[in-house]
């Protein structure tokens, strides 16, 4: 069924990564997909929006809210992780889920993106990349295999192969060249990954209670203070990354022969860097063709409203994207209705929620003049419930999104409410 | 047995203000009192601590963990409130309960201490004070009646006659001149809030639903979009400041010309301005003497977590202090162990919750590395949470002395943790 579904230069052998039960599609609607990924931190329907939760922390929003506003994987960077607190740091403390509390699934980045797009002095080679820190600007060294030791130290439950973003615009030999670098350090990311993966912190056991309370408890009844093991054979998932720039052509054959390395999942890297979106669509559109349709695809970093909705559509299964909690911190809200810049003074004595047709606890219970008053007033709390807004909007539209896969509908209607033009 | 308990000075006259019920006292032990204040928005145990929510708002925490948290009566500023969003919004918007979607009750203050402190230019007259922004420099004037008229248009249930916050330090002049000003103020204040105190945006009613969703499907409805009226007699309770200085005979006749004056309950201000804490608690205990025992007594701007016991255990009602919060925001924490600068390294790694004996929701859920982790790299979710945490603290504090008061201990265990060496 694999090789059926992909262009005839895919590979027929599939290794056996993962537990046959590690990415499910339960519906298919046009070629839209209703999936199910299980992770050693829970299942994750698809598709899914995962909010940016870039230094072990969704800006501003506890992790109860997180809970409550339905995130069911949230992401972490392996850059920012890496410098602070420290990757042998966070490991000592069990890993990021135990360290931030977060008992639901994490996906980690490769720390590639930030180190190209944070650092104009950094230096490539075939080995790796050398960078200077944005926080203090000591140099430091991220290879395929370092890379994949932080995030086998984070602990993620989903990592991602260390990767060369390529930069727009570029020529077709750089990108070729670029493209063939990341395909050599997604080689070099397996094996290092296959050769440590047991080495991930909470290995061997699922921390199901991850409560400092309870760790005391444990330790003053004499017990080893941490969660009772329930699964012994759980490790990470790593996920190879195609880039190619916006060549089509490029694009298909790092997809093939990312595939032929051998991943339970890919992802589509090197967008949203500069280029127009129609670009990134069509370079979307055309590399989902040639990845197998049994494994989850992750569009990196991606998008508005609009688009998570559009390329749900068109097939991929996860997206994140730092927009609705930027955007927040900027006063910028996304609602049923169109965007929302809710520092202007129109708002001023508006006593209607900022969305009436949201559930959210910020609509629920806060009127558009009082969201209004503390952005204005440079209230921190301000950007807590717009961040809170926005991510229930992102979460819902996906919801509704793999509702409309169940029922067998295309889920094109939101994308009309945000393609109208401003009132 | 409201002249027998004060000074033979005091008035035999009180003047039937408020209704019997606005404050009742069910237990003392000691000179402590265990007490309850009846507000048109909810009723209040007194000894209480008020959180400081200047701008509409308890910096980073949302209303409904406020509530969670069980703050039952919050501290709003008339200054800054004044200058944003306006009273004029707040009041049109049906006030400030309204406005911030809190249903409990509020306290503003005068505008007096503020127009003080943050004002270098100011210019004291009988009639007033003019005094510039510091938002954005522009002129501005309050004398007692335009402070009333403020506080009638934010509409919190407890509001401040205008007073001048006396210097530290001043002679006895100067002192006796700034007393004589605010008692001057005091009778103004309550002139022009008698006149006008059906004014305020809920009179007659009380929005016991303050949700903008209900109120849209009332008007959807057609209904006016507020709450039923439940009660029509309901207004603000107006309370006079003490002066006088750290003279303690100054303080003496300050207090028994406001209790002359009439007000259903008394402020002490003009603490906390730089003099030594000794000082301020001498002030205070020989204040309280003359001050009725049957009305409530507020301490303004007070304190640390012991001294909000201590003066509790003088017979003190009401306690307001930007402490917990202000703290919270540079990483100082209260705990049953005493402080905790959460920045230091020695956390890095602890794994043990911030204070073992606390039941907050920050203590259930995160270690002191995380919260150590949030600081150092100056998320916002630092605040969010330290600032949950010290409030719980503040909170659970006077919960306790509550307790003790009603099973007629004294509760003093909280002042030995609080006077113990650091570790």
């Amino acid at each position: 069924m694999i090789s059926q579904a992909v262009n005839d230069r895919a590979p027929v052998l599939e290794l056996d990564l993962m537990p046959e039960s590690f990415f499910r599609i339960e519906k298919t609607k046009g070629k839209a997909r209703l999936g199910r990924l299980t992770t050693p931190h829970g299942e994750i329907e698809t598709p899914v929006f995962m909010p940016v939760g870039t230094l072990a922390s969704v800006k501003g929003v506890p992790q109860d809210t997180l809970e409550e506003l339905g995130a069911q994987i949230i992401l972490g960077n392996t850059y920012h992780l890496y410098l602070r607190p420290g990757v042998e740091t966070v490991r000592k403390m069990g890993g990021l889920h135990r360290f931030m509390s977060w008992p639901r699934a994490i996906l980690t980045d490769s720390g590639g993106f930030q180190v190209f797009s944070l650092n104009e002095l950094r230096k490539v080679t075939e080995d790796g990349v050398t960078f200077r820190s944005h926080l203090d600007g000591s140099s430091h060294f991220f290879s395929p295999e370092s890379a994949m030791e932080a995030q086998i130290g984070l602990g993620a439950d989903i990592i991602m192969a260390f990767d060369e973003c390529t930069e727009f615009p570029a020529d077709r030999e750089r990108t070729r060249a670029s493209m063939e670098l990341t395909l050599r350090w997604a080689a070099r990311s397996k094996k290092h990954f296959e050769e440590h993966k047991n080495e991930v912190p909470w290995g061997g056991r699922r921390t199901s209670d991850l409560r400092p309370q309870k760790t005391a408890e444990l330790r003053s009844a004499g017990l080893p203070g941490e969660a009772v093991p329930t699964c012994s054979d759980q490790t990470q998932a790593l996920f190879g990354i195609v880039q190619g720039g916006m060549d089509r052509e490029l694009r298909r054959e790092s997809a093939l022969r990312t595939v032929e390395i051998g991943f339970p999942g890919h992802a589509i890297g090197g967008l949203s860097v500069g280029e127009p979106r129609e670009l990134t669509r069509e370079i979307v559109e055309s590399t989902l063709e040639h990845l197998p349709v049994d494994k989850p695809r992750y569009l990196m970093g991606v998008g508005t409203p609009q688009e998570i909705v559009e390329y749900a559509n068109l097939g991929v299964d996860m997206m994140d994207c730092v927009l609705p909690t930027r955007a927040a911190r900027h006063g910028l809200l996304f609602t049923s209705e169109g965007k929302v810049s809710i520092k202007q003074a129109r708002f001023a004595q508006d006593e209607a929620p900022l969305d009436p047709n949201c559930g959210c606890r910020v609509c629920q219970r806060y009127s558009r003049a009082y969201l209004r008053h503390l952005y204005a007033s440079n209230e921190v709390l301000a950007q807590v419930l717009n961040t809170i807004h926005n991510l229930s909007f992102y979460l819902d539209t996906m919801r509704r999104v793999r509702h409309s896969i169940s029922l067998g509908e295309e889920s094109s209607s939101l994308s009309g409410v945000w393609s109208r033009p401003k009132p």
